[in-house]
């Protein structure tokens, strides 16, 4: 981790908190079933909650908390939530128009440490094709805004759209006139929070963010530019969010206190009802199916409102542990980028290294003495450093953070730290710097025959053309996704690591000594910081195709995306011994904005197709329904969803396995073209594509074709890889899906 | 003092340092007894020391070091620098066209600590009119640069001119490849220090600034735009130089090792030769007459050749302490600014206050626990504070930075001071601030009152609008000039309290802790940092009027100087209890840029103007020569100069004093104008002008008037002052001039 206090990201298991023996419950309801009597859906709902109170009352005869409507929703999906007795409940699934009923649930966070970077080019392509996402509006589910941060200032913002019904919420600490023509919007949702946890008292009872993970993911979605940004004197240079001039609205879910699926519920619902264009959610459920998941279902109903819905892998890191693996959402691996941080180790003879550390502050460490001898190199006593006088410590054989507080208790002014372990994340608060044995050789070489050996440090250093670059990070989860692992997810990989944005300022992210540091901004990694990047990208591609459904934004992004780093070989997986990337990994790879303005076809999807696949799984009606809302039929039930990638799943054991897709790709260039297929196929199968030349007369024009995949069994339980790539005669299109063999896991 | 380094520039008293019996000498020349076999100066002044080497020999038949000539000079005069004995330079006396000699010197440099700015227009005035400065060179006479600063980079920068003759001279961690579009040349000159000084090891043996000084003036007076700087937090923004489209030449004369009059000589020649169009000099020689005051003498050479020299009044603070008094450069006084750097105090009750910090880092200081008894308080001993715990000490009635010493060694996160005390500079490496006793009575109330009283501190924050200012800083040194009294000088007054310019970034500024901080920029104070922005504004004068003297361009900074400051009052003196500012201590008054655009009038003069004055001086035919050269007559003597400023000096006793001025004025207005004269008098005397109304009938004429002032003397000796104002009829110029009337004072 980067700095300590973001580990308030990291997840704990789940715990469902309940008052008493009451719970809340997230109730879907057919609104088809709702009476004439009622003009509004409220009423409806609250009827029936009423009418369980009644019910209470008569079952014991004892006064006791009567059942209490906390949201009703209306956007997303239809139904409400509500706290209830078990009995209330058992007696409400009889009431007409119920669909489906499950606990509220505790949101995860996605957020580990480093940083990242990703930029786009104001000459050509997508930011000035979407001009820097102009009129597009972000809805952010996460933990609140910081709205005096500079990346909500609304300096060359065009006038918020009159499409928008949104509010800015007043609250504790929050005026309304805090918002403006960038943050446009900001609500916050803690009825299910309360309704858990009737006589909590919030530390923030507003759409205030006190944690800073979505003042984090706003300003990287839509940010705009702030001049002179760094943490702490690291990565100094301009900030800006991926769409600058769009619009932003926050919806607060999350609080210190607890994170409740019946919140996250009441902001996807309400953003849909503001009117965003694009949301983005940082969080996922773990363990839960397409049916019960919150996101699952709340993103269903804004896909259908157009909302393309931008959600993240999870940081699990293991095969088969992503979460929002859902067909219906963009879901975002986390990559490196080619930045990195480090001190210079420049020593008397001329020679230099880099060295990493974070110290926070410009410490002079110029032709200072080298200190170096055995007896004290293990820098691990008071006792052992007290004949240290003024100069630089060298360290070796031990613990960096524990020889870090011994040297800066010494009269020494800096320690070099040999060690070959990766500190990022640690705390350094004393002007010091690690190097790797190998570096080392020269230092310890140049210290033993010199007479007086000296060395200068300088600290604050950004560097750039890191390589390879992207390369997966470790910890972004890996697919197939337990929720439904016949669609390949991820989706796509973005910046997911040591991404700076702006941040709370009123917490403490490094030491110098004692001395507790803030900043406002920061470095953090997950794939909380990849969403972002990836939503608003996909603003900026509704800025420039306003008639893009969810479906062909993110077919856009995944066909385009790119396999390769920038040394031209495929992308590495950090978390897999810097081994090649798998798709299950990455997706289709590493995000390409401006390749994904043109993306010469589209694999689009409409909300029945979502159905049909929807049928086709082993899910109850009330489980569809859950989903869906009152409006489905499954006529013609389907499991093979038009998805721009493919995936085969073997169970272990099997030897052979023959699975047929069918897509249909429609014409997006300028007019007519001739595509014609180039497969590359897993090792162990042969992929046959059927026609493999596509003519298309105009634009728009759909043509179909089949893909067989032909797997021949090994034991191995391996994953294997390829694609398919549809070029454009010209060479202006390439249209890439990768391919997946891949054993079978366990379903949530 | 702001932070301790810079102190390195605080004068010692002037020390001349010999070698032996041998000296460096300054020699000058009358060029026009060169005898036509010689090609060049340099042989013949070679010739000349050549031959006193035979003398030497002769005079005690042994072997001993010869003479050795050091530089020769030729632009800003003629002559040349030698290390001669006593006996050598007797001889040398003797040489047709010996003009005069005296000894090398040390030159003092003017920085005290403290901070200052000054904002141009960019959509309309000097700005724009001059392009930035554009094909404008400055010369600065100055302590090296330091290439790498951003100051320097030459983005957006134009070629450079067709007529520059400089070089880039390589030397030592120096390579000619550093200059570029902004800092087109960098010369060295070392021989004078050298000579005197024969067996010193140089640190920085080239242009390269290891002092700061250097840096700091020439990035105020052209540094190129550099976005996101700051001085550890403070005064955070874009940081430029007046004139930031000027290209910049750096003449190193000031040497850690020591810093003399013949290295000064010999930068300020090459920069005529090189072809500068402006001079800043941020230093000056004390307790010398013109005619041995080597920045007299150079800047003398480069007016006739249409170089304005700018230069700093000295920190002296006294009345008649001022140097650089010349009449034929431009001496710029020091002001503040309106902007100011604090921290803020907020209790929790809500009410906050700010207080004074430098504390250089973001620390986190948020709802901390204030700790206050009278048994600790005094913040004076270990002992003492030995039972606090986390929390905020309140100290009172104590040192200030004997009292941060004892609460960073508590557990104490962070120290209120309380105190009335000026702390400017002063360094602060542990988070406190300190309150005045007045605004510490709300602190008291509140912590005496409340149960569990808190508070917070913010710390980096920058203020504007601090009125009144600007105010004429305490350091800066008054007139009347001991150089030439009779001349008002100050000219004008500049921003040179707390600059924000580059720096050498090796160096201490700060410190947390123990632990010592750098920065690129730092925020220093004193004359020195005054200069370079009249020069600036000089060079923009120059740019958008490229025909104009030295002289017009001083009469446009002088006749548009404000006497006003932004509370519309008369400018106040923080070295005189704060009443209003005589024109001693800042001439007319702040500079102002745009105002000096079209000055409506101008009083121009010429090189013989000057000369006349000379002659007019109690100087000897050799004196006034050493300041001339060959090519002068004094066939005209007058002290009364064509000066945009009148200044009559009275000797203590005098009770009648009757003093006659005739001046002439250049209409640079657009074409016919009227102006009629507006006089207030200073308090004792009466001022008469004749005629009271100037009528031009077009551009450029020129028309004289007279002025008369009648001192009413009385025994207080007391500084009175007033102005002459020639009012444009349409109230389109205001042309003021000063008038003083002083005691007189000693010369040098």
């Amino acid at each position: 981790m980067e700095f300590p206090l973001v580990f308030m990201f990291t997840l704990s298991a789940m715990v469902f908190l309940v008052s008493g023996e009451r719970s809340t419950y997230i109730v879907h309801m057919d609104k088809s079933f709702m009476p004439n009597a009622f003009s509004h859906h409220t009423h409806w709902y609250s009827s029936i909650v009423d009418s369980l109170k009644l019910v209470s009352r008569t079952s014991n005869g004892q006064h006791q908390n009567p059942p209490n409507l906390v949201y009703t929703y209306d956007n997303a999906f239809h139904g409400f939530s509500a706290v209830l007795s078990k009995q209330e409940l058992k007696t409400l699934k009889k009431s007409p128009g119920f669909v489906s009923a499950y606990s509220d649930r505790v949101v995860t966070l996605d957020t580990t440490h480093t940083f990242e970077f990703l930029s786009l080019n104001p000459a050509t392509g997508l930011w000035p094709a979407a001009e820097y996402g102009k009129d597009v509006i972000v809805g952010v589910i996460d933990t609140g805004v910081w709205p005096e941060s500079l990346s909500y200032n609304d300096d060359g913002m065009e006038d918020i759209p009159a499409r928008w019904k949104g509010i800015c919420e007043e609250g504790q600490e929050f005026k309304a006139s805090l918002c403006n023509k960038k943050l446009i919007g900001v609500r916050y949702f803690n009825k299910g929070l309360i309704a858990t946890n009737p006589n909590i008292t919030l530390s923030m009872n507003s759409g205030r963010d006190t944690q800073g993970h979505g003042t984090h993911t706003s300003s990287t979605v839509a940010g705009n530019y702030i001049e002179g940004a760094s943490v702490l004197g690291y990565a100094s240079g301009t900030a800006r969010g991926m769409a600058p001039r769009a619009h932003v609205a926050m919806y607060k879910v999350i609080w210190d206190e607890g994170r409740y699926a019946s919140d996250v519920l009441a902001g996807m619902d309400q953003a849909v009802a503001d009117g965003v264009d694009v949301i983005s959610i940082s969080m996922g459920f773990d363990g839960v199916p397409l049916y019960q998941d919150p996101i699952a279902i709340a993103s269903f109903g804004a896909m259908e409102k157009g909302v393309i819905v931008s959600s993240s892998a999870g940081n699990e890191h293991d095969i088969g542990s992503l979460h929002n693996g859902i067909p219906w959402v963009l879901t975002v691996a986390a990559g490196s980028i080619d930045r990195s941080f480090a001190g210079t180790l420049t020593l008397g003879n001329g020679l230099s290294t880099k060295g990493w550390t974070r110290f926070p502050a410009p410490a002079l460490v110029k032709d200072a003495p080298l200190i170096y001898n055995k007896t004290i190199s293990s820098c691990d006593s008071t006792n052992a450093l007290s004949s240290v006088g003024y100069g630089i410590v060298i360290c070796e054989n031990g613990s960096f953070s524990e020889q870090l507080l011994y040297v800066s208790q010494s009269k020494a002014i800096a320690g070099i730290f040999i060690s070959d372990e990766i500190f990022e994340g640690s705390i350094v608060n004393f002007p010091g710097v690690v190097i790797s044995t190998e570096d080392a050789s020269l230092l310890i070489n140049y210290v033993t025959k010199s007479a007086k050996p000296v060395a200068s440090i300088k600290f604050q250093q950004t560097f750039f053309g890191a390589k390879p670059a992207p390369v997966v990070a470790s910890y972004t989860s890996r697919g197939p996704a337990p929720s439904y692992p016949s669609v390949l997810k991820p989706d796509v990989m973005a910046p997911g690591t040591n991404v700076l944005a702006s941040w709370i300022p009123d917490t403490e992210i490094a030491y110098i000594g004692n001395i507790a540091l803030t900043s406002d901004y920061i470095m953090i990694s997950g794939t909380s910081m990849a969403c972002p990047h990836a939503a608003g990208i996909a603003a900026l591609l509704k800025g420039a195709h306003p008639e893009w459904s969810p479906a062909a934004i993110r077919s856009a992004m995944i066909t385009t995306a790119s396999p390769f780093d920038n040394t031209e070989h495929y992308i590495l997986d950090s978390g897999l011994d810097n081994e090649i990337a798998t798709p299950l990994a990455m997706g289709a790879g590493q995000v390409n904005p401006n390749g994904a303005l043109n993306p010469g076809l589209i694999y689009d999807a409409s909300p029945q197709d979502y159905i049909n696949l929807l049928c086709s799984m082993n899910f109850t009606q009330q489980q569809i329904t859950t989903i869906t809302r009152s409006k489905y039929t499954c006529s013609n039930p389907s499991s093979d969803l038009n998805y721009p990638s493919f995936i085969a799943l073997y169970t272990n054991g099997t030897t052979k396995l023959v699975q047929k897709f069918q897509r249909t790709v429609t014409n997006v260039g300028d007019g007519a073209a001739t595509y014609k297929v180039k497969v590359t196929a897993p090792e162990g199968s042969i992929v046959n594509v059927y026609p493999t030349t596509l003519v298309f007369g105009e634009k728009y024009q759909c043509l179909s074709y089949t893909v067989t995949i032909s797997y021949q069994g090994n034991s191995s339980g391996a994953i294997t890889f390829g694609s398919l790539i549809w070029v454009e005669d010209n060479g202006k299109y390439t249209v890439r899906s990768p391919i997946v063999v891949s054993p079978m896991i366990t379903t949530w």
